[in-house]
């Protein structure tokens, strides 16, 4: 098995007397760390407009943890296309890439915020057309080393050659979210990686790997257990407390976010939106438990195909150190059974 | 006086076989030792579609440079508003200035190059106004700790909160390029710091210095000689043939930038344009020559009012080295005299 880490960032709006870059930097530190400690990748996440403070503009705080870091993939979970030029983040991806040494894993999504599609003032029904639109261009401003145009019905460009080039060729590799099968069906079209979420329950996690899977090779191509990543929240708890204590933190936070994303008209239908927000659900999806109950979960997850895990620490870098000591090397050092 | 560089960097598409962020790689260590040696800024160009490989992420080079230095001002010269969702900017550049301590020097243009509003399918006729609602928006996203809104005829926000903060109070020093005196004095209006281009003769920055310093002084405030960068290329050249490659190289450079910002109908009004672009222009523009002869066209730049000069340095960092060693010590010892 493999493992990256997954999270965010917090710097708050305060006061004069709030270091409110504290959090930024103590990220890019746990990253470093994280490194050293032997996880392969760090998948950081796009928001906008949250009112706590999480990362906004991940390919520059990324590009901080590249400059800080030698072989740590930079993976974005995600960035969410219909917010973006295509052309400057072609440029902004290719540039990481570039200065990296092509590290670069780019997950990319369509938006599932209602706050944020009210923000930036785009009818979340475009969010679809427009993560399209949006992704042919990167691709031609990516592959394209003579002049080309885009008439599109959000984007125009005209005779341009995008610059630099990525490391990575034709470019680098793509991730997308996925839950729903038509989704899934949409990655395997594609010929990108697979992000899986952070709340779905160990079983639904299988059905999508097997349903993953089943698409790739009925398109005549192998599967590769690690173009699918699970990220899983972990939390090391010792004491039946510790854990509920964990537990209602987790669903305060989801909470939280749930808030941030449900339409007015209660009506959003993506993935994330669909898991109940129960302690038994907390617990099912996710890592919370003595170092020996995290070793029963992570074998479960493993026997249903989770080959790449994502690690979004609760307990901050001590307890991706104590994973990474305790528990790590016994996954880390079986080969995959695929 | 102070000294800073000015620049770009390379990053040519081209064949599997070369590498393409040799340029990049080679610019960033030369910003470590740049810093080493003195310098207290770097100020990067931003640039689209050339064909050759100027940077266009300019943010994410900077935030690179950013991670392997501790004092260097983090300058854009300049970042081009109409290219940029300016909510997507304003998070960018806090990220930058949050994580590097506060060390962002933000220079903001209109943009001069037609075939950068070609490729970007934006009339240049909008590029004043496109400035203007930009910079409404920056600064708003900035300052404001509650949700604001903003009705534009380019750009759209409901209800937002821009995170994370700047580190610099209210936000981070902003910059403008100006050469003509309606533009210099709309500088001055604002309230912001001037950036004069590289290829004035002496006596034009000598003049546009004096009239930012009268439009300052009308305002009622207090002039400072170092809210005002000139940009000065620099070349040590020993004998007449040194001193004619280099000149020659540079009238070619010249030439590529002019043909790329140059409307098809010829009518591009920018200051940029109007310097000619014969061998004598380019001597009196540029410090080129020994380091004696340099020293005397820095002194005649000191006594028209230059105390803070950017070096674009044509010979790399041998001749940053050599300036910082040679001739910086005599200019940087003396305090204004303003």
């Amino acid at each position: 098995m493999r493992f990256g880490i997954f999270g965010s960032a917090q710097a708050k709006r305060g006061g004069p007397d709030v270091d409110s870059g504290a959090g930024f930097r103590e990220f890019v530190e746990n990253n470093v760390k994280a490194e050293a400690l032997g996880y392969v990748s760090s998948f950081v996440v796009e928001h906008h407009f949250t009112g706590f403070g999480q990362i906004s503009a991940t390919l520059n705080l990324l590009t901080w943890v590249a400059a800080r870091t030698t072989t740590l993939r930079l993976g974005t979970a995600v960035i969410t296309l219909p917010w973006h030029n295509p052309v400057l983040l072609a440029e902004q991806v290719a540039t990481i890439d570039l200065l990296s040494g092509g590290r670069v894993d780019f997950g990319i999504g369509q938006g599932y915020r209602h706050n944020e599609f009210a923000g930036f003032c785009i009818p979340m029904e475009e969010a679809d057309e427009r993560f399209d639109e949006s992704l042919e261009v990167l691709l031609k401003a990516w592959t394209s080393d003579t002049p080309w145009s885009h008439r599109g019905k959000y984007w125009q460009f005209d005779n341009v050659v995008v610059e630099p080039p990525t490391a990575q060729k034709p470019h680098p590799p793509l991730w997308m979210g996925a839950g729903r099968p038509a989704s899934i069906k949409k990655v395997a079209d594609l010929g990108y990686r697979l992000l899986l979420d952070q709340f779905a329950p160990i079983e639904q996690i299988g059905e999508r790997i097997a349903l993953f899977k089943a698409e790739v090779q009925a398109r005549g191509r192998r599967f590769d257990p690690m173009s699918v990543a699970v990220t899983r929240s972990i939390n090391v708890a010792m004491t039946a407390a510790e854990r509920q204590k964990a537990l209602e933190t987790r669903m305060a936070a989801r909470r939280r976010v749930h808030d941030l994303a449900q339409r007015p008209d209660g009506q959003n239908k993506s993935t994330i939106m669909t898991y109940a927000n129960t302690l038994e659900a907390a617990e099912a999806g996710a890592l919370y438990g003595t170092p020996d109950e995290i070793v029963t979960k992570l074998q479960t997850l493993r026997d249903v195909g989770a080959e790449y895990v994502l690690l979004n620490s609760t307990g901050g870098i001590e307890t991706l150190r104590r994973f990474a000591k305790e528990i790590m090397p016994a996954f880390a050092g079986e080969p995959s059974r695929r």
